[in-house]
């Protein structure tokens, strides 16, 4: 599968690709200037909530650049395109299945976002959400990590994890986030439409996040260290859930 | 955490590695030779059944020697020492507990078997068993990825698992490994004594070692693509086998 990363130089590029519709996961602007083009640039960023802004130094922009012919403007477009959350829940409706979402609170390494992708998919799961600060996007490596999963389980990136629970529970969504402390998660009934929330492979779930979940799930540990593998972790409660749901 | 890759050059380093009872992953030994010191440390080399005797040409050594005098010998040693099988036995007895194995035939990612030996610290497993051949060993990365595991969790390391296997089943384990078109494991009853095996990433378990288990366990699965990632349907099946001893 040949999934490459796209970086794109220069004020023609990088606008084209955005007015094309492409996923742009991040934009590099040179600090300080602030003419025509490149306002049209950051109008056009800020209509897409995926891509994340960051400005820069010139320095930083010239040991980036490939062509030496940046102009003040680097981006980076994802391997895949990005879905809308709306689009999970449609997929959910169209299979006549309560919807299980993975929400995935700032994963970032991208062998275990694609691992993740690849678990959504198994196990049935609608789509996965990541958000856009401090976590990886769907980059080459992700997309490769993901043994194809990719191109089947849609995957939305949102600004803001807790809104976007908040706005799942009007939709009849019930949240469990794995975190230690938690309840031993086969006691917990995990059936119905539900969320599934993972955090950070360091910090774990956010206190904003984990405040907004119904249910602090744990996997029951022996052992010696603290925690699982983030994608393992993942894949051991996504998949009790599956179990519950095929009692 | 300080594990680094340790490549030892020239025949005195090399033999003093073996005699002091160091963990070798993997000796180069040059084509052709075959006088006095290189003989001793083939000799050490094949009493250490963690180890792999290579043959290559001076061209392939001269490439990896960074002191330019590896005098026909350059040696890896593991990141960690190797412990026996009989180790993995005693660790269960001393705990009382019925014996909880993994297998690994042919883990070749470094990152996944890190993220294994982490599953199986926390999971309760008594050890890890992995093969000589087209496998990768103890390296500084798997130490790293294994996020401290690898200071509890007894890894050993064998030339032909199935035979490990035969010999295990003498002592009262039963085998479980984990393919496709095998039993919903939900419905397998994976209690007592156990060994799980876990096949190569891309090609599975292999045919013999399938054949020596008394049963083919498959994760229930969904979805449009072949499998999970290998540590993640570890993780799945190993947290089974816990669900199910602790009913």
């Amino acid at each position: 599968m040949g999934y490459s990363e796209l970086m794109l130089e220069g004020r023609n590029a990088v606008l084209e690709a955005f007015r094309a519709g492409k996923s742009i996961d991040k934009v590099f602007i040179q600090e300080g200037l602030n003419d025509g083009s490149l306002i049209s640039i950051v109008r056009e960023a800020k209509k897409h909530h995926e891509t994340k802004i960051n400005y820069v130094k010139k320095d930083k922009l010239d040991e980036m650049s490939e062509t030496h012919k940046h102009q003040g403007v680097i981006a980076f477009a994802a391997a895949f395109e990005y879905a809308e959350v709306e689009d999970i829940l449609e997929s959910a409706r169209n299979k006549g299945e309560d919807p299980f979402i993975f929400i995935l609170d700032g994963i970032e390494d991208p062998h275990n976002l694609g691992a993740i992708i690849r678990t959504a998919n198994l196990a049935g799961a609608h789509g996965v959400i990541i958000r856009l600060n401090r976590a990886v996007g769907l980059t080459a490596t992700v997309a490769k990590a993901s043994a194809g999963a990719i191109n089947y389980t849609p995957v939305a990136k949102v600004t803001n994890i807790s809104k976007t629970i908040e706005k799942l529970k009007e939709r009849g969504l019930w949240f469990v986030c794995a975190d230690m402390d938690g309840d031993n998660m086969y006691k917990l009934n995990l059936k119905g439409p539900i969320g599934l929330v993972i955090g950070n492979e360091g910090k774990g779930v956010s206190e904003l996040v984990r405040k907004k979940c119904d249910m602090i799930a744990s996997i029951p540990m022996k052992g010696d260290i603290d925690s699982l593998n983030a994608s393992v972790a993942c894949g051991v409660m996504a998949f009790e859930i599956v179990r519950q749901r095929s009692l």
